[in-house]
């Protein structure tokens, strides 16, 4: 029997998330090797390529489509261009795992939607990588086999130690809470109907722009009622927790755990401090997975509808961020193809 | 030197509070006597007396008060005999450790506040007796001490494992949430400026007509955003947790704690069934410090004030249940007697 | 129906132990007051007497013992001295609560023994307070209901931040493991049989003359084992664990609770340094069931036999110690007194 | 720059755990394939070679080891089998991952690392799993830091939900604290010296024969002691537990971690049931970190030593088992390759 041959990945942008997924493909991932990097800076592509063997450089994503090594592609470049590489990989019929969001906006997302159905069969995932984290992969199938009944409510929080410069108060919601975005829809298997959020006193350590921390409030099509604390700036570490509360029990994901260590009048153990060895798991595996996945001819996990939904409740969260008003999120029907 | 005499304490109302409340001071409490106990119910008055040594048994406060025996006054009967008591207990001048709520409804609340008043001097504790939790205790020092910065945001559970017959959403708000109302005001050191409720479609394990779980958010004179997960029926125990998110760190009780088991395939521990054994401690610590404030003459813990502003705030709270709408809370200008 | 008098206590030794039984039974128990305190010292048994109404000073057991005002003893003298105490309170026939060690070697407890028994009835109580432990109390009650079947071992861990100037390594079996011993005897029904003792290079922390930790094995007579760590410069705090393994589970007491906080990077808590914080609630219950058993003319709790078989067994452990052997305890037969 | 070929194994042994590996290096690992599998049943290496792409089947090791598609060897056949494999490996100057044990006894060690000495440089990477789990990991490098000072002692649970038909005393030490002797060599980076078991009354619900559980303890070269509690048929799951006591503060790993949830009464979590969920990532970090080492031309992890001086602490173990007595163990001189 021959052995079939890896699947030739082309990573669009070699930003920290691009050059790391670059990374995990050469190092990491099973039945994959990273065929071309793409980059508008011709320097740092050739640069990346450059350390991974057999890698061509690219500085527009349709060369690297055009090439016959690349069969699938990995698109990590900012947001905005998303839209025009997710439009060209359907003209090449390809694979996409497109990291989030989808697109900026929801009328972006709704024409990846167009378009992914005119081709008639689904080519993206996106990146919603919590979704192969361990611990929320347990909540998941608790809250699926109905353990403890119906899930009524789920209190999140997600805290970082602190923003880079030029963080905005619109993308605590665009870049942080659209993780719960789809981690709700997700863990719930229900859309988000409605988004109020409260802005307590900003913490001092916040930048003075900055309304931090919030509180997000998510209403659902099946009646849940979810919180999550925001804190962009909390000072002590990165911090994702969710627990949801079900008829007859509770569970929780994201608690405490590793070495326990006693000294100096104290126990406990570390935090870490980004995201990075929070999810480095979740990471591998999403990547494992969507390569088994398109190996197999399949596509699976979160859909462009995912994307487009997360889209749909950012917009509304912003505006509901901004009016201090509760809005409500409107999605077209949903597709036959996404059902 | 001679010997102080113990406090001889009259207890009214000999229901399952009362009851309590006279094993508490006759076993457990240093310094004082149940000298008389007062029930409308004259049969139970006499058998609650009989169990103790020296005890009197009333039909009526004001006989209780004006016997020379009684030195102070442990209100334990239905809130709307509160009132009537207070004023006569002011009338005697007698101390009293009042049990929550000091009045059903913030008017007369404002009664009590007004003839404390006219007296001229504090005579009231209320028994919000969460004040004296050993864990709640741990967390006011912390954020007193400022270690964490100022908080921002508590995130707070209250669950009970079933309501019994007649509970109502209202009794949510006024006997429940009322605990969570006290604990912020205490915490923060802050007044609640308004009140918001969320009702998630009810788990189905709730009786007909109530609307359980439920999500009370608070606002505050100083800014914070407190979220409280009120869960009458949740079907698996007792549990009170508080954490209190500040601007450089956070503080959580009501952990889980206690024996840890392994056995037949899970880890853990067991969770208390219901407020006696999650706060004995606090109760006889409460009472306790009542009585060596009482014998040394002073007055402490929560006052009349705290007992006007719980109400003022429950009765927003249930109008906001009520309407599904924000409710602002309006308190009188506080008298100087509580300043 | 009259009220029963205080039970009238003559605290003997007003060291630190001492002193703080007199704070606690003035302060925070029921149902007695310190009628006297004994000290060789005559200054500070008047200094400590002076602080509490009505209670007279001496610096004669015997004296105290006299009064008619002194219905019960505790002793908190040091342990050389308890042997004469007891005896006396035999010829007076008063109850007796002895901090540990009943006796500080196996001989004397004897002649105690044979005193109480020669008197035909018990009358001492030894203050081996962890018996009176919310945690230890739950893990006993575990293993006495045989929910998961016969305990085959126990894991103790026993640390102290630091010792005092002059502890020796027999103190560490005498005055620390002597607790363990208890324990063990306590939480399984059996007795000691065997003491091995492995000295791990000392902990540089620790001073010169200290072997420092040790690692105490005991055999028990219903064939269990039972390890413990003994570590009295561990540096960060004082800690107690007991981990029971039975047939079909485990339960584990002593574990870090308490509040839990997020700062700098570190998740955790608090570890206290000594016990006093640890063992407060136990030495107050403690106290408190004595004088609620000797008013009902009872005795209960820890009895002489038990403060001659841990004298016996911490003979065994400082042979052990001395000579890296496996050391075997010999008892006499149980007398009928405290079968 | 031309791609690296994938790595091919040939996995020797195709039972359980050579299954497994198969299966590992077929779909997880990154840069290698399974070019052979070898089993003396000829049906079984057939049914396992036809899962596998471009994947040979023999019967012998031999004949795997002639093969040009072969680079590297995992040993995963009976221990009895693998001195024979080592040795014609060495003629091949094949790289190995033997699983554990290297040999079943020292002489055959010994025999090996003569070998592997006249080859003249090290090939063998022993499969002690540990090594590569992520909270052992994170314990190393605390020790090795040394945050806490130097270690003192370990305390080691091993506990095994039930045994298999068959599984006696000795395989207790020989299979389950072998990986407590790596793990108290490698943490330590110290030989074990002497070995003591004690046996306390065996659970009802181990099989006849068995004396279940054991605590063994060992000494080592550099003054530490090391208690290992091993509880074959302990009935609730599977679980690995060390803390390390240093001088200024303790560290310990597998703690109960997980999924927290509220349901009946309890708090709590799950206990994996084997090793295979607990150790999963461990063993594919072990195998990854060996098919990187070997694509780079080097080799690390456990050594042919530290087979040896596992096999050699074994035997002296299974001695101590027999007779009840301290047993010391005698090493040779480490050979400067293994430095």
């Amino acid at each position: 029997m021959p052995q079939q041959p890896p699947l030739g990945v082309a990573v669009i942008g070699t930003g920290r998330m691009g050059a790391d997924h670059v990374r995990r493909i050469d190092e990491v991932v099973h039945g994959a090797r990273v065929a071309a990097v793409v980059d508008v800076d011709a320097e740092r592509a050739k640069a990346v390529a450059g350390r991974v063997e057999g890698c061509a450089a690219y500085t527009e994503p349709a060369a690297a489509m055009a090439s016959s090594d690349v069969d699938a592609l990995l698109i990590a470049s900012p947001g905005p261009a998303h839209e025009a590489a997710l439009l060209q990989a359907f003209a090449h019929d390809l694979p996409v795992l497109c990291e989030k969001p989808l697109t900026p906006d929801p009328a972006a997302a709704l024409r990846v939607l167009e378009a992914e159905q005119r081709l008639g069969h689904r080519r993206v995932q996106v990146g919603f990588m919590r979704r192969y984290d361990a611990g929320f992969m347990r909540l998941k199938s608790v809250l699926d086999a109905g353990e403890f009944g119906r899930p009524l409510m789920l209190h999140c929080q997600h805290r970082n130690a602190s923003t880079p410069p030029g963080f905005t108060s619109q993308m605590m919601i665009n870049d942080s809470v659209v993780h719960e975005i789809d981690t709700t829809r997700w863990l719930l298997d229900q859309e988000i109907t409605a988004v109020t959020v409260l802005r307590p006193a900003p913490s001092t350590a916040a930048p003075a722009h900055l309304s931090d921390p919030q509180l997000v409030l998510f209403e659902t099509s099946g009646g849940a009622v979810v919180d999550v604390e925001i804190f962009v700036n909390c000072g002590f570490g990165y911090q994702v927790r969710c627990e949801a509360v079900c008829e007859s029990g509770s569970a929780r994901t994201g608690e405490e755990a590793g070495l326990v260590t006693h000294s100096a009048g104290r126990w406990g153990g570390t935090i870490p401090q980004d995201f990075v060895p929070r999810f480095a798991e979740a990471y591998d595996r999403q990547v494992q997975r969507w390569v088994d996945a398109t190996r197999r001819g399949t596509v699976e996990g979160p859909s462009s509808w995912d994307g487009y939904a997360a889209a749909a409740v950012c917009e509304a969260g912003v505006t509901a961020q901004a009016t201090g008003r509760r809005t409500t999120t409107e999605l077209i029907e949903r597709p036959a193809l996404y059902a």
